[in-house]
């Protein structure tokens, strides 16, 4: 056997295996005279680190020490589950104490809804754009991904509709402050969304990591709020609200449907780290943790606008964008055309970095499409990039 | 679309998903007046709990506070996967800094693993018995597994070189202290078997997490250890040495094929839990862990020999067993014959559990083996437990 690529005996399922691009490009933005609208991060100063550190003493020093270190149950620490159902955005009783899975971050439900779902050449639905962890998680199991069409008010009803009747395996959504697209989608299209997936039989895997980063009117209910319970999972993340690195995100859905995903979870990495776990849930106790959360508003709003008013500034002739209403990020699409991939490398020349849209799309699609994060860089660093963005479209256009 | 499970158009590989039993008996076995030999659980009283709770002070106080809560590289940790290497029991340059993947515990390797090599129907071989999270990642994804026999000395050489002749897709071997039968292959059989891997092209997947825990003599150098390190893949972990509930193993292989697991990764759950990374890196470093370890062997050593002991003198006509050199589990057979599981109902009813060997074998057949935990009892309880099986064997044999 040859040490080469192909000198080994995949399995038909790595050829759906890529790189994002994204990642390619995060590797080469560590440069620190690179600023980097390109990553998804939360901003580290406001993680309630030493909060964190305090509950972390107390927990080493509780009797519960030995437990928050031991091997857990696969369904996740039976209190931080309660704690979830109780926080979720779903009427008392939607979902019942055994329709909580923890997972290690939402990506990993995308992986055991794929794992459950998914055979090669089935049908998936999203979004146009749709998220790109989704992408690879459904495309690695031989999903045939539809990109349907999306207006500012939310996924197009007709669109969904038509593409219901083919029967698809799954119908992939995240209808509040996307990424990339920011996108909200309004009551009325929830309502109408919500009503072609109950005349479907096709299950919703609704994906709402944003709900609680909303900068202007909270956030709407879930699609999934109002559908049939039996149809519909959904996943939701604490990496925005708390942080990342503790890798616990959730999924609530039918009993039935959750056991086959802690079957699935078993199999995969046993359980989700269970000091994280407790951790947790000591966080979500505290009297200070939904105040942080509207601290996490208040500072990302003011670099929604920070940005979006520097675009407004400079290059309101080169970018058509919707000021997203909450999330991480603006979207924006190149207004005389082009692709925004040769506009990343002029930008990197002036020390920018963002995403080229196209890897949101179906192949070939997207082209003039570009995804700015503001979280993370602080309000000067935002108009500092915009600058930057400014003079890589002069030279690109000159180009 | 009906709400019980027949009514969701699950994906064809869901067929292979199975509860382990050994889950099954874990959640009989919470009550109080229950001994358990049946769990996997190192023991909680020595945890270093203290150590721990002193080292994520220092980590939460540092400036590597934030990093240890962002996102964090899909690879792992740069600086946990250098400790990772120089800890690995290979002359150095073995593996590159780019052949080394921070896992989510160590089944997440067997989950990457399965993704990138099984396809449905292709052949895996293990040992009789296996490690029950291996059988269910490789069936998972329709893997038709082979039991090769073992003796007392390791996998049956001309068995292996027999089942490598039809080109398997993998071999999975846990050659020290396995996973239930406690086996250490010696160092001619260990020969013998890199000598058959090394003629055939199949690429070997072998996993250690045991290899810390040796009673009696340190244990031998690993298989993987003087093969091509082309054609292996190597699997460790710290739940057995630091704690479980950090979920930290890791993968070294060859480049090219840990460039897929981590592609593989990214879709999964994009990284492991950076918290628990940089707090187990503070504890690899710290000069107390190596005696750390040294404790557990010392105090597993003695529970072994208790649990050896006890059995001697009370249950040397009903159980043939060999004593283990290290691990966490003592197998025996029912010198007798019968259904272990039978035995288990009359055990349960004295107030002890164990695992049937059953399931860690082909369908049908090992029914007459057991797994016996000694890891997590202390010695009076191990004591106290082997008179409850005595007890158990007396009604059994009597009904």
């Amino acid at each position: 056997m040859a040490p080469g690529d192909e000198g080994y005996p995949y399995s038909r399922r790595v050829a759906g295996l890529k790189s994002s691009a994204i990642r390619e490009i995060l590797s080469v933005v560590n440069r620190p005279d690179v600023i980097s609208f390109a990553g998804g991060l939360p901003a580290p100063e406001l993680f309630p680190t030493e909060l964190l550190g305090s509950l972390a003493r107390d927990l080493f020093q509780s009797r519960d020490a030995p437990q928050a270190l031991q091997y857990g149950e696969t369904e996740g620490h039976p209190a931080l589950r309660e704690r979830i159902l109780a926080r979720a955005p779903f009427p008392a009783g939607t979902y019942a104490g055994d329709g909580v899975l923890v997972t290690q971050g939402s990506q990993q439900g995308l992986d055991l809804v794929a794992k459950l779902f998914v055979d090669p050449g089935d049908e998936v639905l999203v979004e146009t754009p749709a998220y790109v962890g989704a992408l690879q998680a459904f495309r690695f199991f031989g999903a045939k991904v539809t990109f349907l069409p999306c207006d500012g008010e939310g996924l197009l009803p007709d669109a969904l509709a038509a593409a219901l009747s083919r029967r698809p395996k799954l119908a992939y959504l995240t209808p509040t402050f996307q990424n990339p697209s920011g996108l909200c989608y309004t009551e009325r299209r929830r309502a109408e969304v919500r009503a072609a997936l109950e005349r479907s039989g096709t299950l919703l895997v609704e994906d709402d990591p944003y709900r609680a980063l909303w900068y202007d009117t909270p956030s709407p209910r879930p699609i999934v709020a109002g559908l049939d319970p039996a149809r519909a999972l959904y996943m939701g993340s604490f990496s925005k609200t708390a942080v990342p690195g503790l890798r616990i995100g959730f999924l609530l859905g039918p009993p039935e449907l959750v056991r086959r995903c802690v079957l699935a979870k078993q199999a995969t990495d046993l359980h989700t780290n269970t000091l994280g776990q407790h951790l947790l849930l000591r966080l979500l106790d505290h009297p200070a943790f939904d105040e942080h959360v509207a601290t996490l508003r208040r500072v990302y709003g003011a670099r929604r606008d920070a940005l979006d008013g520097a675009l407004r500034a400079r290059l309101a002739g080169e970018l058509a964008w919707r000021r997203p209403g909450g999330g991480m990020f603006l979207w924006a699409r190149l207004a005389g055309g082009g692709d925004a991939a040769e506009l990343l490398a002029r930008a990197l020349e002036e020390g920018l970095a963002f995403v080229p849209g196209g890897e949101f799309h179906a192949e070939g699609e997207g082209r003039d499409t570009l995804r700015l994060n503001f979280s993370h860089a602080h309000e000067a660093k935002l108009a500092e990039g915009v600058e930057r963005l400014a003079r890589a479209f002069r030279r690109w256009r000159g180009a």
